[in-house]
């Protein structure tokens, strides 16, 4: 088995499969890729943890006899990451590996291709249709709320939710909620949940996407994601995300218009006097100005205050600043609404004029 | 005391002197930086870890009575960093120094001047003038070859050596050496070790500074760096650098010439192999071709081969990937220049037609 490919080519579809190679693996062929050729002349490259996995078809520009070999991710993706542009020659020779190019060499060990478990496609199911440019957006502005701890099955993810005509991707750890919802044609109703780690398996596949018409089928058990000529299919979760409706306020008592960027530096600023603090930083709402406040007894106390269009109450409520930090963060448009019920209910922001994007904050009690 | 200076001013001379803040140390007081009125209504900032001090004074825009207070550099850098470009006013009321500008109010506390260390200038000695330009070059030649480990007390910093018209900085950790030497005009003869903690520190320094001339004072026991209103003391280290001079090879027996780039990717490929597994390349030098061999049981094995430009002997000696590569990334010309000796010799590497910059790397014995 013998077939020469051109360096990009190889190189952005290695990519993209290698982020579903296991990072911790007991089972050392998790941490490898599977080359095989395909009955159309091609090359499939497929990568899993079990849990996520994805697959990709490459054009080789010559090719010569049949074959299939399972190498190390790393080694590989580090071999041709170092190869300047160009052809690269790969020949399967005894259990190893031969890459070549010009007068360079290298002889890779190999591990059997039949202990690489089969993945299995989606079975029938739902089908909805989106583009890669809507859905990289979308898990953008989520993924980061989703909670960390793997322990937490049922937020360690982002809830998908096919509803009334909309795509909706919500995450939440407890303390925060996001919400990203994009209207698409299908009247199918749906739900499920993807880890966390296939989530972020996803966000860095569809990044190198070089088209942007993007597939979505769920059978019930998993679900796969087809776009520029890579497949990918992850595993649900069974577990029960909470019902975020809930949590979302139902009236509001303030709103207040501010500058995005005036908002970030504020916030920002109030961060060092509590970041290494009391991690609070408290909001003072009067008439048509803004009061952040924040106090450590070791670094201070730091004030910042600036107008802002006020409707309704005023307001005193505290918050993690580094939660307001990171929704700003992912906001935008030229203004951002705060909407408040009182100083014990949960802050929602959201761009202004952008109909279906949401971040909801629990407030610090005060004391 | 009050006075308000340009975020701009502050930000860069502050920047320059918290380099010399104590980064872990039992007396609080050296984490922070201290903040003094001069006669002449000026600001000077200072800050020390008791073995390199910095010094630089800054111009207010407004100045009303005088002070002095310490206060954590590292808060009062990250006030700084996030304010815009204006009017910043000092303030210091009781113990709390407030920072103010626009709408934003900081309110730190401060820790007493009393307990800062007083640095102590040098005292005469011998001094010599250099530029920033050229000891900055000099300095990112050679500091990455010396030796990390703090206990290594004498190959731990950097070598000085004013000698016969020439400035000369040597590092070097046992396994390699790196020199640097530039005409200067003196008839001098001096030499002081720097550690590496204070070697940095004037590497940092010293890129901020906005105009060349640098100055250069030793008084048997402490060195001072004079350039663009900034003042850096350092003390030396009271031990012995190892003579240098034997470690230089006399006579070679195989001159290659090869073209820098392209070894230098050859080197970064073959590390590929090396580096998770012996941690050394062979190199092989037949008639006008060199070899790179690396292999490693789990990584598989890699060979590069290239023409260069040859003289004298053939020869077969084996290297740590990472120290080749350190070296050849330092050097800027076009060609690159390998002198051996023989297997178990030292081989020498140096830019062509650049007189005054080399590096000695140790041989790995072949088995």
């Amino acid at each position: 088995m013998r077939f020469s490919i051109e360096r990009g080519e190889i190189f952005s579809r290695l990519e993209s499969v290698a982020n579903a190679v296991a990072q911790k693996s007991v089972k050392p062929v998790l941490s490898g890729v599977l080359f095989r050729t395909t009955a159309e002349g091609k090359i499939e490259l497929l990568a899993t943890d079990l849990e996520t996995a994805i697959k990709a078809v490459t054009t080789p520009v010559h090719i010569d006899g049949e074959g299939a070999f399972v190498v190390e991710a790393k080694v590989i993706l580090e071999v041709i990451r170092n190869l300047p542009s160009g052809e690269i020659i790969f020949e399967l020779q005894d259990n190893n590996l031969i890459v070549r190019m010009e007068k360079s060499k290298f002889v890779l060990p190999t591990i059997s291709p039949d202990q690489f478990p089969e993945i299995e496609p989606t079975h029938g199911g739902i089908e909805i249709e989106t583009s890669v440019t809507v859905l990289e957006l979308m898990i953008d502005r989520v993924i980061f709320c989703a909670a960390k701890d793997e322990f937490m099955r049922n937020l360690n993810g982002v809830y998908w939710e096919i509803q009334g005509g909309y795509l909706r991707l919500v995450a939440a750890d407890g303390f925060r909620l996001a919400l990203a919802e994009e209207k698409i044609e299908t009247d199918i109703e749906d739900r499920f949940l993807l880890t966390l780690k296939s989530m972020k398996d996803l966000q860095s596949s569809i990044k190198t996407a070089l088209s942007d018409d993007l597939r979505i089928v769920y059978d019930g058990a998993k679900v796969g994601f087809y776009f520029d000529g890579i497949e990918m299919i992850a595993r649900v979760v069974d577990a029960e995300f909470p019902d975020y409706r809930k949590v979302l306020p139902k009236a509001f008592k303030t709103r207040v218009i501010a500058n995005t960027v005036v908002l970030s530096d504020a916030v920002r600023r109030a961060s060092i006097a509590a970041r290494l603090g009391s991690e609070s930083v408290k909001i003072e709402l009067k008439d048509q100005s803004i009061k952040l406040i924040a106090k450590s007894p070791e670094h201070g106390e730091s004030t910042e205050e600036f107008d802002v269009k006020k409707e309704g109450d005023d307001i005193l409520i505290a918050f993690n600043p580094r939660f307001l930090a990171d929704s700003i963060k992912k906001i935008d448009t030229e203004e951002v609404e705060l909407n408040f019920v009182d100083s014990n209910s949960p802050l929602q922001m959201n761009p202004v004029d952008v109909e279906g994007y949401l971040y909801i904050i629990m407030p610090i009690r005060l004391i």
